[in-house]
């Protein structure tokens, strides 16, 4: 199907899909460029795929003003699939739980690290920034689709597993040096927001807290190096 | 000093610092809030403090209006400083070597993760986004005042200094496991563009390729987050 004008109820449609309100009321969610249009191809949620150029395959032809009007880059993309939002899975052993993050792109690189070291699940607290922010998919290189995504209220979800699971948080005081860790089969890592760190009531239910050993004269990390840096830790991998 | 009109010619001086070039030309740089004034006054840095509040210690007394052109911020904060820029000093023992970092987002974390894990120096090739960019400045906590950073063209840095040092380099295919490295007493850590990586050139100065094991369905991490395991990895808190 070709489009061509900017005010084609289609064109509207996309556009929306840029706000939250408008993802979270469809379903819906927009990915740019052909690394995250194989990826999502694979995890099967492409719904309908857009380009200005006829020598690729996609389901509407429109012109370059739509494009540019759609796409949330400086140059567009050769292709802009429209996605259904990923569906909910049951956890399995190795959970990211993250607390109130607020930075599109530290998620993003947070997601990427966490399918690099073998994490399974990431839990994000309702009041989290979107997953399906562009920032957020850019950032994580398309790792976003090789790993299952819940949003829930973390302290109704630690309480729930719990007993099942051992919980790490960070205390640069108290914490026991990472790399000194035994960690257990089933496992959660807590990562506090950006600016304040772990709430009280949630930092409460953990079960070990662990530290990244540094100089005195730094106070801390940068969220998405410290969440890295302990998920190495936890990987299989290293040994 | 009292200032109160937007086209005093104090006031288009220290706009001007906000580009790059006019950094260059006067060797000055911006600083904005209280924890980067206190770590920049530490250093001996501080040239001239403006505030729009009469109520703290200041060289000029600006309007709200000023302090709003000249922030970079979106709240503007209580003080914006002027500094001197950072004199170059002798290398020491652990450098963290960069190849045309071009986020300075990154490079701010980057210099963050540095200052943590005992690094001594920083050297910066000549096509690394600006030192004194507000974004790297922000980004890098105030980090920047206890580092010393040398500019300078990679490729003659690292043949002068090749058979003093332990050059490391990353290869995600043949590299050793960072874990698995025996660390020389001089070291230096080669860090590559976030999207090209490493320069050819330059790779072929390493003396050891090292690694951070990752699942196979992962490509590679955020360059931020890759640099700040490394040097965790180099650091001697960790044993």
């Amino acid at each position: 199907m070709k489009i061509e004008s900017l005010n084609n109820p289609h064109v509207k449609e996309w556009c929306k899909l840029k706000e939250k309100k408008y993802r979270d009321q469809e379903g819906l969610f927009l990915i740019e460029g052909e690394h995250l249009i194989l990826e999502a191809s694979k995890k099967g949620v492409v719904k309908k795929i857009l380009s200005s150029s006829i020598e690729v395959d996609a389901d509407f032809y429109v012109t370059e003003a739509i494009m540019k009007k759609i796409s949330s880059q400086k140059s567009i993309p050769k292709r802009i699939a429209v996605c259904e939002k990923l569906k909910e899975e049951k956890i399995k052993n190795r959970l990211l739980v993250l607390d109130a993050i607020q930075d599109p792109g530290n998620l993003g690189t947070m997601i990427r690290s966490a399918v690099a070291f073998g994490f399974t699940d990431i839990i994000l607290s309702l009041d989290t920034v979107d997953l399906y922010n562009e920032k957020t998919i850019r950032a994580s290189e398309g790792m976003l689709f090789h790993i299952n995504f819940v949003k829930i209220d973390l302290n109704d979800f630690l309480k729930q597993i719990k007993k099942d699971y051992q919980i790490l948080a960070t205390d640069v005081k108290s914490g026991k040096k990472i790399s000194r860790i035994v960690k257990k089969e089933n496992v959660a890592l807590l990562i506090g927001n950006e600016g304040q760190g772990l709430k009280e009531e949630l930092k409460k239910q953990a079960t070990d807290f662990v530290k990244i050993p540094m100089q005195e004269n730094c106070e801390s990390l940068n969220a998405g190096v410290a969440a890295g840096i302990l998920m190495y830790e936890m990987s299989d991998l290293n040994a």
